[in-house]
């Protein structure tokens, strides 16, 4: 089979696996105090320029979510969202089980737009019986979002001038933050640790067997390590994590797989696009949405994992093909010939 | 330094590490239906004698305890543990974020004394107000307990047959449940399934990177999966803790790496009773407590990575001494020099 | 002023209160079991004609409504809703805080559609990642709507019927209860405690002081009244409710209330179509919902209390006027001078 | 039967039950905007000499104690109370569904000892794991407490001393404070208000239908009234309350209340002592706690309502008797002729 189906589907890279290796006899401290995590920790706040950053390494993203949200909210407060924002569809109500509301605005293509933001906050906090309601206490965003498209500069600099008149944090699930970065003209680290009040840099679909780095640029709110105890996101090996983020963040490995792996993708659009294949979402980063009739479904079937989005009407599927930093080139080409075969027979 | 400080202080035992090397490249599907994970739970279910069991490969301690506990109690139960089980103490109230009651019985050695829980649970029954107080609806032991003590067989099957008595379930906190097995004559792993309701077979300080085996003997509780997505514990590489388990429960690794470790132990215990040091607590597993005044405090802190317990008056104190799979038997040498120097020294 | 702004701003129905000054003095035990509650259960169950029903009486509308749900729902599960239902909008979270979902559809003028929410079930359980999704676990409905709507009994029934397709309750808020049974031809009391699992019939909008009859017609879950008590639900005097209940379900007390308030409605409803005024929902109940412009707010303001529901555009805004059991027929003249008054000022 | 139960067997008082009624018919907006309760506030700050102080007016003890400890904590933090606390024991875990843990020590016949808080504390802080562990983030108190026993002045003021040494605020729970008001030459009104951050005025114990005052002295947090709604604990009918505690607090019925009942409580207690009774505990408030052997125990089951406390023993049981603002003084002739016959009987 060619895997297309999601970027989580092998170990991690080459680089993050030897550093793992090589450092597993040495004796260390648990819960973080190891000298993988500490140098991780100094290496993402000179990536952020942001000295003052306070990073937590978190073993997977819904919990990064659920900690990050759930960590910052206050009793009354709820999280603002695209509907099709992952906390809202597919953490199983995480954030929920935290205790807190995720409110959504429809986004367009996955992204949240600033201009209904900025309506839906003036309209709550001019509403007369806004005591009884649950107060937006926080602005998620996802870059790259769950359909692969990007915020630029400009977006995410408006929406934090937004959250910043409501005097609200501005948070960013950066599950695949790394082609995000490796796309290119976008908000680069440090526009984002400047933006940004937290966010995260994922780990687990970006190279690493596992982890996420949790960032508050500047810096952490009161007693957050005992939080992260308290929801069971802990690791007494901390080492797991820093070890592996020290790996990705030293050398610029971690933008460079990015950056080879959107490029892989853009060989993938391109070849789609030229075999008249239509685009569900036209993505600039590793996830491809195509929409695909029966008789290619058929035909993906039998050879390709990929994954199944939705139907879109007379006959026709949207569905996703994901390319990662371990994706072999040789995979494009024989997808390629899948393609052109179901294309060739339906004629 | 020499490391006696806990038993997490290294990566994988080899043998782990070696399976995380070689499955690095392979292509899987995530959420734990990859061949390795789903090897390792029908390894594990052979080890139990127990085909039907449901078992989750979840990343810590803290974590697989507040999912089981949080996961079963019904709304108006709580816990039922001794003063001194890790959820009571030193999981940062993760077992109350699930919104569930840890109720505490006094404790023996860490160990929850059947007598005293059969008591607790009859006057809770003939209470008057008990329909306004928490319904004690599982029973937590850990095994190992906190201070390195065992439960004995007989003492679990009671343990077991009062909870059922109750129609409760038996929940065993198996962090450190290779040196209770490799300690001896007590419950095996057959016998554990049989008695407990639900378990863990910790990984974490035992051998792997992270990870320990949520094991429910006779199926887990429906909808299991999402419960576990929505505490933020299932891992999208779900192959990196079904890898492991793989390798722990192949040829015994699991049980050998837990003698070698107590054979270890007891060495070091018969060389600090041998040099007239008093046990706060006396351990047949992997975590030996003394009792140290302060001129070994001094000569340890100087060379020695150990844990300190608690002040035990007249210038004493109880002290962690703790082995792992990973100690070198060169260790101990070094450490009755560096006690027998400062007992000469105090002569 | 002229009240027309809500259904709560006076006490209690002369009979209701009569009930609690003549039972004042009486010596009764406490959380429920005194005799008016006792005689208020029974015949709120003749009135159902569901003699094993089991029934709560809380304090109020947001406190039923969570406990219902949260107290009902396990924890995978989340609730489905209308988008305009008072659980997702005007409630402060307070189903989210008990750690799950609301899940909304798009409703019609306050109601749920059979259709769409036939669509969302069918579409959830052919989802191939619904185990990383919040299961839908109960359907919430208000009857009257908040926009004062009404079910019809064929609705109802189809509402019913889908939910026990897929095996989930069926719960009604009946904050306004006695608005829809005074409406006339739908659903009576003993058709839905037919067809729904559980359900309220609100007391404090419809002529008690406080207190709202949580109805579970085939029987309590499981240790009801401990959750009751653990979500600060249970009133140590519950006869403050009892007595009222009791007064309500005597001689038809509370279909009465609904009868004459829903015929003052229809007074008002008719007045305000005769004077050229446009509906913003045509609403059979109590509540009476139009739109105003400028000038008529303004005369509005100066004598009537309304409650402003939300802009429509061109400087026309949609208002509430609420009847209740207590307001005087006069008050319905005075107010149509000040519209006159209004309208004639414009012309 | 002789009613010695508890404190909640009837309505309210007269005066409160007049005021209730005289307000009925008057129309006033929802949610505590309402003159009664604007009142009652004024009148309450006035009483206390704090004219900052916030109040709020909640249905219950167990809601408002959850309210009060839930909507301050932060999310590291757990409440410090006596075992014998009213939260600990008899809340069916109201605290804990707030997600935050009842951390416990030994008390003194219901009270927390100063010196054993103050050791707690310290030995918390300087605990090297405490990053690991629920912070104590509140003092929890009752007064009187749950055996009906006081705290001086001095105690009291020392226990705010050391909770502000920790910067943590001190909680009372006065479910009975008229009767500690009633009692005599301990704290005031008005030193409590300078003493406690927050503590609540009880009602439903002490002359009120239903309804407990919670107070800030120094004025409420943040949005609290949000968190009130969506605890389900916001009024609509807020006057229910309000003009419950305008009468209350008017011409100091609410302690004269308590100094008519503690009187009676006194003559209750020299009654039985003078009849060679035991005190369980010796209460200077409206519970009463004896020893009695089951002869003694059969004559009050024929004849008396009380509450079965506690076996003690050698065939002996702790049971309570209560008086309230309601008990009359005929009823003490007859329970003692009660007594006297029992113990004739017995010779």
């Amino acid at each position: 089979m060619l895997y297309f189906e999601n970027d989580y589907s092998e170990g991690a890279a080459p680089e993050v696996m030897g550093r793992l290796l090589e450092t597993n006899p040495v004796s260390q401290p648990g819960y973080g105090e190891d000298e993988y995590t500490l140098r991780a920790v100094s290496l993402i706040r000179k990536a952020l320029g942001a000295p003052e950053a306070d990073i937590f390494f978190i073993s997977g993203g819904t919990q990064t979510n659920a900690l990050a949200i759930g960590g910052l909210l206050r009793p009354w407060e709820g999280v603002v969202a695209a509907g099709t924002g992952h906390i809202n569809v597919h953490e199983a109500g995480a954030v929920e089980f935290t205790g807190h509301k995720v409110m959504t605005i429809p986004g367009v293509d996955g992204k949240l737009d600033p201009e209904a933001l900025r309506r839906y906050l003036a309209a709550f906090h001019r509403d007369p019986n806004r005591e009884h309601m649950v107060y937006p206490g926080m602005v998620y965003i996802s870059h790259p979002t769950e359909y692969g498209t990007l915020y630029t500069s400009g977006e995410l600099r408006e929406l934090a001038e937004i959250c910043r008149l409501y005097s609200i944090p501005l948070y960013m699930d950066g599950a695949r933050l790394a082609y995000a970065l490796g796309a290119g003209p976008g908000p680069g680290l440090s526009e984002i640790a400047e933006l940004c009040d937290v966010f995260y840099i994922g780990g687990t679909k970006c190279g690493a067997l596992c982890g996420e780095a949790l960032v508050f640029p500047k810096g952490a709110p009161e007693h957050f390590l005992t939080v992260v105890k308290q929801r069971g996101a802990l690791l007494a090996k901390g080492r797991l994590c820093g070890a592996q983020f020290e790996a990705l963040f030293e050398d610029g490995l971690y933008e460079r797989l990015g950056r080879r792996t959107v490029e892989l993708a853009m060989r993938l659009k391109d070849g789609l696009l030229s075999r008249g294949i239509e685009l569900f979402v036209d993505s600039p980063t590793n996830q491809q949405f195509i929409v695909a009739d029966e008789k290619l479904l058929r035909a993906l079937d039998a050879a390709v994992r990929y994954s199944y989005w939705e139907p879109v009407g007379e006959g026709r599927h949207a569905i996703r093909l994901a390319v990662s930093w371990a994706t072999p080139e040789s995979s494009l080409d024989e997808l390629f010939a899948v393609i052109d075969a179901a294309l060739s027979e339906k004629a």
